[in-house]
């Protein structure tokens, strides 16, 4: 599958662009990675490629590499080591890829495996993350970062590779500090594997694994679509796995076309209540049923909880008292008044889950609370209730609810993840091939087919933030810089192309289905929808405009005539105005 | 899709084989069905076929077909209709199928829509029923068949094609029954089409939508078993869709080989309670402890809940109480002391789940009785108090549990389905071409490739059989003959393939990912393993029986030798002596 479409080049031309800078230029990152910030932009090019400036990388001293899975498995996962392999078998075949098997306990015991071309083509385009396993997810604790450092110098490694989300990539980033402080030897280079698709900025277009998860769950979401059409007696409430942003729901309602979705970023910008949002599937169910329709399907994203601002507050609530140690039965009773009120309107099942202890990077346990029981259970009692008023007159209100998450993560990736995957896994190599340290590897211009893909490597700590909103006093993350989890953008386009079919899609039941995942034949080289009409290629862009200050420069040399040097300072003067008018208002809405 | 595959034969053969009996003679049901018992079986063969005494069917006049979705959506359903259509329209495109709105009720009430080639265009090779769309299930009372009587009298209509399962085929063999007392000039011909697989018999190998449900099935249960693998601790309770036999739990298991399923069929057949069954599990997660392993995946048909001696027993008293008028609230109060302390016993989910009014079929619904997590819950306690005891020594034990049954049931369907059901419905119109009433639509050979597939039809009754036990003396069924819901055989290849990889199933983390449907490439002709694996293709030998005797008595002709004629003679006893020893004896186990 992946080797038909990339093309595996044996000489790559590195090209280092600007040095980069965060896009809010308060946050003072520099300070807290005086080493890492501030790095430039890679590009690499195949040796073909008629570039000025850029360097061949010929690295080929035998070099050790260590790989590690952070984090949840996400589909393609595999082909990302499968990548990295080849690569650096290419390179030299004296050079050694080692494993961490379980995750980065692993990675703290020195537990390693030899990857070898066995390994590998075992492994190759398969789901889950079980050539190595995964545990804990975090290189935080001082503790921790130690060990992770002991092992590099132990192993003598001159790169080491950890995949994962946003969590594990923040991880990744000051784990590059660190080692360069130390003065070790060893690179760290992240690479963007989520699920959740939340890992996402100027450089990084989209996650391995993103792209399956949403076609698999598309897939079932369709099957429940036909199903509500053909049986017209139920109201389908499915909750998707995705973490708190909406991407995984946003891109599935696009696919499969369900008559609602409610995404967090809608509850969380609208401050709905959780009275509204029971309000707003109601209005939708009698809609329906005014005309004689008494099925649907409605999505929910698993974030969506946490989005409602009351039980946003009451969550918060509950971690503060988890943070101090007060055991599961005591909370309730110490609850502030009103937090306390909400939590005896709540059914039993959801009291539980929501005072489940926090996960490993501090947020509610989202796959544990069964958001879409809790809304079906209010539904229903307001649906009796209008009934008995008399407001509503149609026939009962029947919910069957859904949770798709593990069904989905396990799933073999799909053509266009085993592809990013794999081709990741050589930028990897390429970056430490480089000499780089705290670079995430990049691919840009992903809608385009594989071969017009740009390859590159961002600084980590140029994807970062500094949270100012500061919830949780007892938290020990205040304040310290990290990758960003992307929300949905509700000004962007995938938002508004939903927006602009969401009552058609309600009322007329115009459900797709887009089938299983297929690895050939029609539909095997679709594209996630969202990936498609977002406009983003920031990389390309960057690139292109390093091109025409490097056009004018070359066309504006000393010797060339008055008229052309005057036409060229008044083009820039007018540009630098109009950049500084735009920086100082901050970008249109 | 379909059509490429399936060659269609615009002459048709038809061969009048032997009459039909039913497989225990025992079982009178010719004297409930007198006017459609006891005709012979048929066999459709293309022109070009040389065989004897066969006529060519040439119907030309145009005819009148009406066509109705009965009982659950299946995949492949749809086609059916498309193939029904095609046939119609080649012999004579004057000839009009209707199909009615709303199954049964829209018999009942005569709502058609005229099925064009556009319509079918629209539907062909997707899920659903959404063509037509299906209500209630029942064709049963006298009220509903003078109903659909009236309608298909008022409609002029030379065939009625029922689509459905177990149930909604023995409605249909009662309704040609009755049409031919009546003088009703429409044929009722049945179509075995239903994902639970359990209308099996010597002249049905298979129903459509079975293959796509357990691929469907199977490929989420692989991609769970892939995260169990990965996460290393949870076990997966998943509880599949299929009414009280476990067919697809069966295959499912064959096809995925997660680490454990327990069937309906060993469950009713050991006679285990619901504290052995939870012992099975425990000891096996013990087990798996003991090699370090703390995750897996067991997979529950979701009739095993009645297949619980002990719960059936419950089960039935609450139904008999049903029966009698008794509402939900005071069941409870009415039960006997034995099924009352079990009742008291139950976690209060499964409480309320048990005491559900009864499913069209007067079976419990068990799609909503949730096995999977009261099965979790007593695994845990158990595991709890074997660690208390000292008896346990791992890791606490996590469940999560899933039901899989809405998002496979509204799949596109396999290829398999796609041509089984347009063969199917080819079928039906020869079937009324040739002027018989009360066959259903047969298929056999099918794990043969598409070609060597052999057409025929078979009367429904003689799929019957009268049920001895009655276990419901409120209900209305009392020894009426009907078709058998087909349960799991455990003499049965299938079972045996199974059993014996069992052990390995259960330690090794034999995973196999099937991966999901494919209509492209490798995998997409994939078929059922208990298809391939079991011997079927009974009217295959019944036929060539048919034509050993043929040709016996072709070669011994009058004027034929002594010698040949005391040869025929003596073999021929010897045969018959040996099949009535048989027939004394019983089938050998």
């Amino acid at each position: 599958m992946w080797g038909s479409r990339v093309r595996v080049e044996s000489r790559v031309r590195v090209e280092f662009a600007d040095a980069t800078i965060t896009s809010n230029p308060l946050d003072s990152i520099g300070r807290s990675f005086p080493l890492t910030y501030g790095q430039p932009l890679l590009h690499f090019l195949a040796e073909s490629d008629n570039v000025i400036d850029a360097h061949v990388v010929q690295e080929l001293t035998p070099i050790r590499v260590g790989v590690v899975f952070c984090g949840r498995q996400s589909p393609g996962g595999h082909n990302v080591i499968c990548g990295l392999h080849e690569a650096i078998k290419i390179h030299n075949p004296k050079s050694t890829l080692l494993g961490f098997v379980g995750g980065s306990e692993g990675l703290f015991a020195q537990k390693t495996l030899e990857i070898t071309k066995d390994v590998v083509s075992a492994y190759r385009n398969q789901g889950g993350y079980d050539m190595l396993g995964r545990t804990k997810d975090q290189i935080r604790t001082n503790e921790q970062v130690n060990a992770a450092l002991t092992t590099c110098q132990a192993l003598k490694l001159d790169g080491l590779v950890i995949i994962g989300g946003v969590t594990s990539n923040t991880d990744a980033a000051q784990l590059a500090e660190t080692f360069a402080e130390a003065k070790c030897q060893t690179k760290v280079i992240g690479v963007p594997v989520t699920l959740y698709g939340d890992l996402k900025n100027q450089f990084v277009e989209a996650d391995v694994g993103f792209d399956t998860i949403c076609k698999v769950n598309s897939q079932l979401i369709s099957n429940i679509c036909t199903d509500a059409l053909s049986a017209e007696k139920y109201y389908y409430f499915i909750r998707l796995m995705g973490s708190s942003a909406s991407h995984v729901a946003l891109e599935c309602a696009l696919q499969s076309q369900p008559n609602m979705v409610i995404l967090g970023e809608e509850v969380a910008s609208s401050k709905l209540t959780l009275f509204d949002v029971t309000k707003r599937i109601c209005d939708a169910v009698q809609a329906r049923a005014e005309q004689d329709k008494y099925h649907g399907v409605i999505l929910l994203p698993e974030g969506l909880i946490e989005s409602i601002p009351e039980i946003h507050a009451l969550l918060q609530e509950i971690r503060g008292l988890h943070s101090r140690g007060v055991s599961v039965d005591n909370i309730s009773s110490l609850l502030s008044p009103w937090a306390s009120a909400l939590f005896e309107f709540l059914p039993p099942f959801i009291k539980k889950q929501l005072l489940l202890s926090p996960a490993s990077d501090n947020s509610a346990q989202l796959s544990q609370i069964e958001t879409e029981k809790l809304l079906a259970q209010l539904v229903e009692a307001e649906m009796s209730l209008r009934s008995k008023q008399g407001t509503y007159k149609g026939k009962k209100f029947n919910a069957i609810c859904h949770f798709f998450g593990y069904q989905a993560r396990g799933s073999l990736p799909s053509q266009f993840d085993c592809d990013y995957a794999y081709v990741l896994g050589h930028i990897c190599y390429h970056l430490l091939a480089a000499g780089v340290n705290g670079y995430m590897a990049t691919v840009t211009n992903l809608k385009q087919p594989v071969s017009k893909w740009c390859c590159g490597g961002a600084p980590m700590t140029a994807m970062m933030t500094v949270k100012r909103c500061l919830h949780f006093p007892g938290s020990s993350s205040i304040g310290k810089p990290s990758i960003n989890h992307a929300a949905v953008d509700l000004k962007g386009k995938p938002y508004a192309m939903l927006m602009c079919s969401a009552e058609k899609f309600l009322m007329e039941d115009l459900y797709r289905n887009p089938g299983p995942l297929q690895f050939e034949g029609p539909g095997s080289d679709a594209k996630a929808i969202s990936l498609c009409i977002e406009d983003l290629d920031y990389m390309g862009r960057i690139k292109k405009l390093q091109d025409s200050l490097d056009k004018v420069r070359r066309m504006v040399k000393p010797g060339c005539s008055q008229e052309v040097l005057k036409a060229a300072l008044s083009s820039m003067a007018s540009v630098t105005e109009i950049l500084s008018l735009i920086s100082i208002r901050g970008p249109t809405p």
